[in-house]
Formats: C-alpha cells, sequence, structure tokens
C-alpha cells in the first residue's frame, strides 16, 4: 500500500514553502509502505479537484502538511472545522472566502484520524519539542484535512500536521524555527505510530 | 429579561481573573435587560454543577467570558469543543483532565449562539481591535463554552468571549494588553448586537 | 521656554506613524511651557539637518518619540549607541547603513538625559504598562536620539520614548497595541517629570 | 593558549541552564588551543570575584555565554553596558540591584572585542539563524560581559553570546528553541573567526 503525504505551494508572498520541501526529507518506505508525495495548490476553487485526483482511498495512511508562520515548533491537528474564512489574506487564485462551508451540511467538525495521543507521545520521547492544536484554522489547510475526513473511508488513517517556520525561512524573517529536518523525523515518526496503532 | 455575564476566579497563581474584574465594568442594564453576573469556579468537577445552579435557559443572552493570557485583544469563541485535556496545568481542584469528553457521547464540536459576524464588525466599527478565534482551548473556559450550548435551549444567544490580559497583569508580567475598560466596553457591543439580531 | 517633541513621518510600508500622530494629542502646554511638535523624516542622511534647524538648543526639554512596532507598550530608553546598522530595511531614501558611526570619533554610548526613573515610576503611579529599554535599536530613532544628545547642551533634558503600535496599527496588523491617547498620557507625564525634576 | 568558554549556573527557578550545558558540546581543541569551560555563579556579588580567579588575562579568546530566555535563536551581543538593574528579579543570592554601576567611574559603554561582523557572516553562511544585539540587558549577563571587557588586556578577544531556549527547555515551556547542537557549532564557528581574524 502507498503512504500518501501531501504539501503546499508557495503563499502569502513567500518563495517557497517548508511544508513541499519537506516532501524531499522523508524515506521512501516507512514500514514497507512506498512514500507518495504531492504538492497541493493554494487555491480553495481547485483544491477540492486535485485532491480527488490523489490516490488517496486505498492509502495506508494520509498526512497532509502546511505552514503555520507563527507557530515556533510543529503541530499536531486534533479537530477540522466546516469552516472557510480567509480574513483578508487572498488565496493564490485571489480569492477570499467567509464564513463558507466547505461542505455544504456537512457535520461542525471532524475529528483527526491519526492516534493523536500516541504520536504527541512518541514525539516526546524522541525529544521533538511540539503541540497539540485543536484548531487548523479557517485556510486552505483546514479545507485540505476537512475534505479527506468527509471524503476518505473511515478505516484510512488520516491527519493533519503543521509545520513550523524552517530554518530558511528563520533566516529570512527573524521567526522562530525548527529545523526541518526534525520536522521531516517527526513526520516520520507520525506514520509510524499510525500505521503500528493500526496494525 | 436577564443577561447573564460570567467571569471566572483566579488561576495559575494569578491573584485576580480579569473575566472576574470586567463584570463590575458592566452597565447594570443594556437594552431593557438587566445585567446578572456570576464568577464561576476553576474547577472542572464543580463547575458543571454550578452552572446548573445559574439562571441561564430564561436568559435573554448568556455570555461566559474567561482569560486568554497569550492573546494580545479581546477574542470572540466561534467553536466549543467536546474535549478536556489540560496538557500540565491542573485546575484550582488539583485536577488534570486528558482526552475526556465533556458530555458522553456528545457533539463533537458545537457552534457558538451568537451572531459572530455581526459582533465582530461592530467592535471594527467601534475601533475595538479583536479576533475571531476557532479555537477556546481545552481546560474550563471551553468546558462552560460547550456545556451550555449543549443544555441551554437553542432560543438562547450563548457564546463565549476571551479576555486579553489587562493593564493591571501587564505591569506585574510585561505582557500585551487591552485596557480593561475597553474589553468592557465590547462585551456591552456584543450584548447589544446579539439582542438586536435576535429581536 | 519651548517644549519640543518630535515624531517621525511613515515607514516600512505604513500610510502613518503613531508617533506623529500623537503629536496631535498633547497639550498646547505642559507647567506653563508651550508644546512645538515636528514630524522628522526617516532619512539617514538629512535628519542630521533638519534637526539642526529646530530650536533645540534653548528648549525646555527635548523628547523624541519613534515606532517600535514589535513592543507592546511605551518604552523608555535609556541609552543611545554610537552606531548604524539598519540589516537589510532601507530608510526611506533607499539607503543602508552598516557598522556605522553616527559622529565620527563620537562615544560609543550617551545616556539619556531624561530623570529615567522618576519618569519610570510616575508611569507607574499612574498605572500605565511600560517597559525601561537599554536599546533604541541602530536605525533612525537611535540616530535622532544620539545626534541630539551629542549636539545639545549638557543642561537641556533630552531622551527617546518608544511608541507601541496603536489601534489603528492592531487592527490591521493584528499586534499587540497600547492606545494612543494612553502614549500620549505618558509622554505629558515624562514631561512634567523632566521639567519637576529639572526645576 | 587556552580558549576559555564560561556559562552560568541554573537560575529564575530553571534545574538546568543552557549556557552552561553547551560547554559539553564544544571540541576540546579548536584551531590548535585547548578550550577550558566554567559555569559562572548568578551572584552578583561573588561573580566579580569568581571572574578574578580564572585564567582569563593569557587566553587566546574569551567568550562568555548566558541563556536570553524570550529570544527565539542565539544572539551575538555588541555593547556592554556599566549599568546594573535586576527589576524585580533577584539573583540567586536573593540580591536585586538597582541603577547601579558595575564599575564605579567607569565607561558606560565597552564594545565587544569580536569581529562582530565576521562572526554573524559566518554564522549566515553556516545557515545558523541568529540576531545581532545591542543590548545583553542589566542583570548578570551583562556584569560579567562589562567585567572582563573592563579587566582584560585590549590585545585579548572578549565577547558575550546569547542562548535561546534548548529543546529541553522547549519542551518544558513550550517556547521557541535553537537546538543545543546548533548553538554549540555556533560558538565553534565564532572563536574560530575570531580566531583567525587575530592572527
Amino acid at each position: 500500500m502507498t503512504i500518501v503525504v501531501t504539501g503546499f505551494e508557495p503563499f502569502a508572498g513567500l518563495d517557497y514553502n517548508p511544508s513541499a520541501r519537506v516532501l524531499d526529507l522523508l524515506p521512501n518506505e516507512i514500514a514497507g509502505h512506498e512514500v507518495a508525495r504531492f504538492v497541493l495548490p493554494v487555491d480553495s476553487a481547485r483544491i477540492a479537484i486535485d485532491l480527488e485526483a490523489l490516490p488517496l482511498p486505498g492509502a495506508a495512511a494520509v498526512i497532509h502538511c502546511g505552514l503555520a508562520q507563527d507557530r515556533p515548533v510543529i503541530s499536531l491537528e486534533r479537530i477540522a472545522l466546516n469552516l472557510l474564512d480567509f480574513g483578508d489574506r487572498p488565496d493564490n487564485a485571489g480569492k477570499i472566502e467567509r464564513d463558507r462551508e466547505i461542505v455544504a451540511g456537512g457535520a461542525l467538525a471532524l475529528p483527526s484520524r491519526l492516534p493523536v495521543r500516541a504520536v504527541l507521545e512518541a514525539w516526546r520521547r524522541a525529544g521533538i519539542p511540539s503541540i497539540a492544536s485543536t484548531s487548523a484554522g479557517t485556510f486552505l489547510c483546514n479545507q485540505c484535512f476537512y475534505l479527506s475526513l468527509a471524503r476518505l473511508p473511515k478505516e484510512v488513517p488520516c491527519g493533519f500536521v503543521h509545520l513550523a517556520p524552517d530554518e530558511k525561512l528563520a533566516m529570512r524573517y527573524r521567526s522562530p524555527y525548527q529545523p526541518l529536518a526534525v520536522q521531516a523525523e517527526a513526520i516520520r515518526i507520525a506514520i509510524e505510530v499510525t500505521l503500528e496503532a493500526r496494525a
């Protein structure tokens, strides 16, 4: 089977997105499953279509990754909300959604299908500072997370990881950061723990 | 009818809680309704009982207030989660809850019953910096918010406002702050807008 | 005699500078002295010349004000450094200075000529959250501060106050802020305490 | 000759200090010079005496290290001030100094005797996010920095590096951090660049 890991293209004036770059740092195989990598558009109208085209339904696990510029360390999302609200920040197609449902009439919230507590514990044992988050925001990250939870069969483990800025972004913006290699290792551990919990 | 506004007792070593102090700054009457003020315990086992004792079901509006020490301005919560997770921070009874439902078998999330967009717009027009939040946390604030949404009749407008530190906390901790009088005015506006929307 | 208070023009893409807007909120007279207001250019080459043209040498007090976007409350600077280093942020003339002295051969540092402790205490008594700072940065604020200390007769009280973002900036950037009226009152108090200390 | 690197004992309720732990991660020899490590007390009265006992005057370089809990990455200090002001935070002996000179009648400020720009450039080339700082604070770090600059012969390169929280502190306090191994490598580079500049 395949493990699908996705990142996003750049947005908000950045010239790269750590969530896409982290894909290259993942091993090609985890626990005997091939790792397949995809970069998603930051385009609210297109992302629903692009996600449909990915081999998600039969995957061993689906891990979506995105960037949280204002968090100092990697965070594991517990909840996806049926809500888009971009504030004053358009997506890459120039569109601003406001107070809109992602799936009309869908549940207000869907829980991550990763073993959240086990992943957080494994990160702690590995000495990786991290955050358990109850909000993936109301932008493209949350849209992608909610769409996959709403569409995929319940037996496919599916979750969302927010990355912190990496060293390259930190050098440009003097922001807090977590080394990208550490964040890649955290993703690898999350997948491993997820597959173990499923077995 | 009565407008019920609640705050919390002190916690985490603070000697007062701005969410309790703000109650004294509210007018006694808003749009012809009396304002009733209550201070809730930061005690996960007791709060469910104490809330039952309050005159909430017949209220014109119920606004719960709590302190978010790490936010620079007042925030309006959109969503309550059916989740308690105190991390390593016990409540005032010394208890730590972890990955526990607030209402067994209840909905994962419940939406605020305030007119969120209208309140945010009114705050903006009044020149009050504010945040729209999609996470009230997983501590007592969220517990109180979720319990009221789960228990109160749907026609009672009910919501949660997180206060930023006030000037007194800022002087002690050198944190960002928003003047308590400004936050009190924001609460008054929220109530007014809520009653108008209901009328 | 005259009390001179200066602010700066906008920079870094802002369409106004709170340090210029605050000037309008000051009283016209403090302790019998007229308040004269000037807005300085964010232009490293011009500021030395423009400062020369101001009536500073015979002033009762000189208070320079500038914006510190990353500080949550007003701060009183204790020290001016003989150093310009703009990093990657040009001034409004597009120039970047690096590791350059402001006054060739001048002292490395000059102390504020305001009664720093007395001002901080007065702010505290007035309930105004504030910071005592030992670095005015290495941009135009520090240049203006150092130039005045280097040039003015020792008997002219002279100092620098960094403003925090005001409510208008906070609404745009969701940053921490301190109400501009509170910051104006802090400047008025600083002047009053300075004149008393001098008397 | 010997390269002297110092850290500090724990303070402010921490059970260890990354500036002491980092010493163990340095190589035993840099550019042919032995690395000697010392941990200094957070005791304002004792530190002047303890520094006297160290083999600093004949050292090839002296690098003092301390912790800046509120900075996300390692910072290189440019300036030591002749000022102690502990605010409301006592040293480990319970003493609070306020507006006191470190060396009576000494210069207000002394510049770092490291090749600051060259070190910052070397850190940048090595991909290590860092900050150039113009304030080492007014606590023990600045006291130690100022004392060494005031006492050591001018030909001894001497400077101060503020460490960010490391991964262990980040796990406890959920603060931003920089891996301690990265910070140790930054210190090694600073020493190497300093010795080259001197040669």
